[in-house]
Order: C-alpha cells, then structure tokens, then sequence
C-alpha cells in the first residue's frame, strides 16, 4: 500500500461531534437513546444521518428496504461494492454506542477517503440497516439486502402485524418492496462492521481490538403447554396444570445446557398464561423461548434437545404440547480473508487484538450468505450494554473506526 | 307453623320465566352469560330486576353500594331484616346458574309470601351484591353492608383503580358512599342464599340439598422474585434469573399442599415477566398467588407457608424477594341455628340433604360477621360451573327455591 494509505486517519474530532449529536436524538433521562425501528426518534437519526451524507458530498441512497447509504464511487469499471455498516434503531432505552457506533465510523471512513481523494477499486457504501433490533422482524434491512426476507416474515413479525403495516406506512415503504430488496452477490465486495463488544471478553482480555470469528444462532420459539381449565378450589391432584408442566420445563432448562450444552444459551422471555380471569383457570400457557449457539450443528442439536425437553415435560405432567416457529439466524462465520486483513489493520496501528466468538445478533449474520462479512469488535468498559449504562473510552471508539478505515483501504487497494 | 306455611311453594312457571329472561341478558354464543360488574349487560340485568320487583309490587330500594333489594315489609314494630340474596354480575363468560338463580328464588321467595298474605315478624329484602365476582373489588356489596370495605380497598382494587372509578360513575356511586354503606348488625336477622354448588361434591352425593357448614377463606398476593438483568447471551451460571425462582416456588407448591395442606388449594394464575423488550432480559417476575383453607389457623398456616416457600426459593436462587398483600376474606362459620332450620325445611318438603363445606367464595362470607348467615346449595350436573356448560336439572332449582321459602317461613313464624 501507499504510504498515504497508511498514513490515513480519520478525524477523531469530527467522529466525536457525529456520535454526540446521534447520542441526543432520542436520548433518556438515564443517559441511553430510545430509537425503535421507525419511531419518531428514529425518523430523526436517520433524517440527520441523511444530512450528514449530503454534506459531506456523499451521494445518498435509499433501497426498498428502507436501508440507507451514503455512497463514495470507484473509479473502476468493474468495481463492486464494499458495505460499511450497521444500524441507528436501538432496543427501547437502548445505549448510545450499539449501532450508532457502527454507522458514524462507517461514514467517517467514507468522508476521510474521499478528502484524501484515495482511489479505491470497490466503491464505498456506509449504509444504515432497517430494523436491526427486531421492533418490527430484526436485521430486516440486512435479510432484505441478502434476499433472504420472506412472505412468511413478513405475515408473522417479530412485534406484530399491525406494528410492521403501520411502521411500512410510516416509512413509505411497501411489503412488495422489502421482500424483493436484494441485491446482487457479485455486486457486493463484502460488509466489515465496527461494534462496541456486548460481552465482557474483550475488556477482560485486555486487548484493544476484537476480531470476531463466528456470530451465534438464534432461534425462537412459542412453546404451548395446554392443560385443562380447573376452578381455584380444584384440588391440585386432579387439575391438569399447564402451568406446572411449563415451571419444569423452565428450571430443567440451565441443567440441559449444563450438562451438554456448556458454550450456550437458552432464555425463557415470558409466560403467557390464558386465563382471562383470576378466578376460571388458565387452560394454556406460553413460554417465549430463545436459544443461541455458535455452530450449526450444535445449534440444531440444542433446538431438538429443547424441543424434547418441553415434549417431556408435557407428557409429565400430561397436558399438551405445542410449538411455534417464530425465527431463527443460523450461526455465522466470519470470512477468514476478512479476519487476516483487519489483524493487519490493527497491526499497522500498533493495536492490540484478539479472534472470538459473539453470541449477540448482528447484520452480518444475515449478510454472510450474500458475501465476506467481518466484524470488528471495540472493549466496553463494565456494565450492562444494551443499556444507559453502556461506556467504552473514546479511544476505543477511534481505534475501531481507524481499523476499519485500515481494512477497507486493504480491501479496496488495486 | 301454621298448615297455609307449611303448604306455601314456589311457582315454577313464574321462577323458570325469570330465569330463562335473564340467561338471554348478556347471553354468549357458547350458551353461557357474559356480565361483569356495571358492564351494559350487567346494568341491563339489574334494569330488568328492578322492572319484576316493582310489577310484583315490592318496594324497591337501592343503597350506597349500590345493591338493589325488593323489601316485603313485617307489620311488626320491632321488625329487623331476613336478606335473601346474591349477584347477577358474572366472570366473564360465565354460567346461566351461578348468582342469577339466587336473585330470582329470593324474588319468587318474596312474591309467593306475598301473594299468600302471610304475616312474618322479619322485613324480607331480596338484594342483589355489587361485583361479587371482582371485576371492581370482589364481593364489593356484602362488604361494604357489613362495613368491612376500607378505603385501602378502593385505593387498591383488584380490578384497578381506573376501572373501579369509572365503573361507580357509571352507576351513580361514590367512593365515599360505598365505603359508608354499613348496615346496623340490629336491623339484620340475617342472611340466606341459594346457590347452585360450583365443586361436584353434592350431585356425586347423592342428595337434593348441600347445607354449607363453612365456607373455605381466600387470599391472594403478587408475589416478586427480583433477579437481575442480564443478556440473551449472558452464560445462565451467571444470571440472577428470576424466572427460576418463580419456576421453582410454582413447582413445590403441590408437594407443600400434597404434604402439609391436603384439603386446601393454591393457585397461581399468571407469571409477570417485567422484561419490555425480548432482547432486554428480566429484572423481576411477579407471581399471582391464591390460597383458599377452610377454618382459620389453617388458612392463616397456608398463607405463611407460602410466603415461606417463596421466601426460600428466591434464597436459594439468589434472588430478591418481596410481596404484595392483594386481598382476603376470612374462612367462615355458616350459623348452626340457620343450618338445622334448612334440614328442617328440605324434610319437610322430603329433600335429601348433607351438609358440606364449600371452597366457593359467597357473599355469605362477607356478612358472617354482621348476621347469621346460611348457604343452601343445589346439584350441578358433571360439568364446569363459572361457565357456559353450567347446567342443573330444572327440578333443583325449584327445589332450592323452596327449600329458600320454607327456611325463611320458619325463621320469620313468630
């Protein structure tokens, strides 16, 4: 590479004004940002991140997903483009670095190689991912792109039917429109990521950088204990107890994962109990189950353990058994090439860095069938993320957008 | 008693006419009625009782909680009052039977004493109970008769303080007159209900007639099991999870009934999971908890036991702990005098009886402290009660009803 090349920074000062302004749209009286998919807040951080495109003489773009890029075009005839991304939606009193992060380095890597007017053979695209966080159905923007968005998602959302149409409408977008938003594979270069890490490791490992080799699965499920409606002076021997089944099956659960599933997760969100009085009892209740693991195969043996699990115990306890698919992100590898090129990056910038697995969702996942994906990952100092208490020194925040500016030059030099 | 008592009944055609006009008042599709408290259907129902009270030409009277009453007045001097009663609210979609049998026999009871120009020593009242099912508070009329309704009531109403608020300007009440409601013990002979029975005891029984000698006490908390926050990925060694503490107190509960409490219940009938988003794991889970015991050192035992279990639950799990008093009615006594004038009465008309207890909340617990009180039950046909497959042969409920008028003969004969 050339020396100007390296020599490249982006501009910490810039990068610091973006994210502090980002950090206020939304922002809670704890300290975090509230910005579901398509909520007031949220229409705000993207009209503004629109603005910023625009200023910076950066071509904008919107596809039928409702994703939004900032364009920096190749001189190439033949050039394809590489994604810089992630996504201005948080949870509800979400953190101010989860996505927000992702987005302002993307764009700020974007502004420093147009000012230095470095010719790269792929074009550059900081594109903001609708939907990451699940509002609506999670990584919306991201499954679109890939093409892997179905009817099927669309008619059984994540936050509910009604919330998708309206949110839609809101955002001039259409159903027609975000099921067919894909975009070509030999298009896309590859997508590279910059994210605070949500775990504890790479604080603890005392490394700057994290380099992320596998993404974990998720999958969800409705699973449907459905016993029989009793009186409250029923005596408890001859009720037939959903709620008991659904209790047993709940407390068995850390003891499967102990005993064979050591590197997962399974997390009971909810119980849903039928009842629609106090006094005539629940035939039915509902377990919100997810499940995470990091690779395919242990995550299908975890989904069919868990599924044997809530059968058994409803034969137990002899109440019925059901099961509703809800989603499922299979477990994703980080491309290998991607993974060698920014432990360079942060070789060049005399970083510390780690490879390691993240058992948080990411767009990458979805992106991964599409093209190369890598994920750079950044220390949280301790602390809850996904949360107002989410904080990494600005430092940190730097080092990331700097390697992942060091990565996409890599990716891009002729 | 004078042979024109002795030989004093119901007039079937006239009680099955009331009764069939009434299951049409906020009658389901599956068959059942659907009339919680100050609901339409519900002030339908009481329109439609106060039009039979005045076309029977009984004085009709509503007081400041609410219960309407048709009053057949003693020419005694020193006349106190026999009550005769019950609820034409119901739980939602619930039975024909349940509340509205009581209010038509009493009325029937009333108009056929009338007719008959038979002179007793007591005014009879034939009342019907605001909200004895607890859409608003639970037994809400009866309680605030025996002036037993507390403003930590009305603050705290199992319904909600919305709900309570805009249901008694619905019907013309105020907080403060429901709370004042109380009747003088003096002016009280007492009460006596027909009831049809809610558990399958009677009918398997055998006999015509269920004398009730206690009716079981009911009390109900929130109870809060306080983990941590944590995240989907957050390994489970490491969670503060209060759904399994929750889990794990609704699992034991059985074996602490089966064990300790045989002839009691506890019910659980729903789980609050306090997490807003999937993702955004749980702080706290809250447990709605039941308990029902029929004489009072077991009842007040359970309650403890309970706590107790939770307590150790969330102990063991490392979990915080707190509780929520919601409500209680006492177990009570039914008076002895009462009971043995209802075995005199069904022998006079060649009714089988039995006595037995009753783990059904009644209106009869509420004014045990004020007056004698008497519960008469009627066989249900196997089938849930509360619900739209309530159902009685027809001769029960003349049965009842007479066995109601003789009572009240006897307990009136000077």
């Amino acid at each position: 590479m050339e020396n100007s090349r390296i020599d490249l920074a982006i501009n910490s000062q810039r990068l610091k004004s973006d994210f502090d302004v980002l950090s206020e749209i939304g922002r809670t009286e704890e300290g975090g940002v509230n910005r579901p998919a398509f909520s007031d807040a949220h229409l705000a951080a993207r009209a503004w991140f629109r603005e910023r495109i625009i200023d910076a003489g950066l071509k904008f773009n919107v596809d039928n997903a409702g994703n939004h890029s900032a364009i920096l075009s190749s001189d190439s005839d033949i050039a394809s483009t590489l994604l810089l991304g992630s996504h201005l939606d948080t949870v509800p009193n979400g953190g101010r670095y989860e996505g927000a992060l992702g987005i302002v380095s993307a764009l700020e890597v974007l502004r420093a190689i147009k000012e230095k007017q470095v010719g790269l053979k792929n074009h550059l695209e900081a594109i903001d991912f609708t939907d990451k966080e699940g509002t609506l159905i999670g990584q919306l923007g991201s499954t679109a792109l890939a093409g892997k968005l179905t009817l099927h998602d669309t008619q059984h959302p994540r936050g509910g039917r009604n919330r998708l149409l309206m949110a839609l409408e809101r955002a001039g977008l259409t159903e027609n429109g975000i099921i067919n938003a894909k975009r070509e594979p030999i298009t896309i270069a590859g997508y590279l990521e910059v994210q605070i890490d949500q775990s504890s490791i790479l604080a603890e490992s005392g490394a700057d950088i994290g380099i992320v080799t596998k993404i974990a699965g998720i999958g969800s499920y409705h699973i449907k204990f459905i016993g029989q409606t009793f009186r409250a002076f029923t005596p408890l021997q001859d009720r037939l107890d959903a709620g008991q089944a659904a209790c047993s099956f709940n407390i068995k659960i850390p003891h499967l994962i102990g005993d064979y599933f050591p590197e997962c997760v399974a997390n009971v969100g909810s119980f849903e109990y039928t009842s629609d009085t106090q006094d005539s009892k629940t035939a039915s209740v509902i377990v919100s189950l997810e499940y995470r693991a990091l690779d395919l195969s242990t995550f299908e043996l975890l989904e069919s353990a868990l599924i044997k699990l809530g059968n058994t115990e409803a034969n137990h306890y002899n109440v019925g058994f059901e099961i509703e698919f809800l989603g499922k992100q299979s477990p994703a590898l980080m491309n290998n090439h991607f993974q060698e090129i920014i432990s360079r990056a942060a070789e060049s910038l005399g970083l510390k860095y780690i490879h390691m697995d993240s058992m948080a969702g990411n767009n990458a996942q979805s992106l991964a069938d599409l093209c190369q994906v890598g994920l750079i990952l950044i220390p949280k100092r301790e602390g809850a993320s996904h949360s107002p208490y989410e904080f990494t020194d600005w430092i940190n925040c730097v080092n990331g957008a700097n390697v992942l500016l060091q990565t996409a030059l890599r990716i891009g030099s002729v």
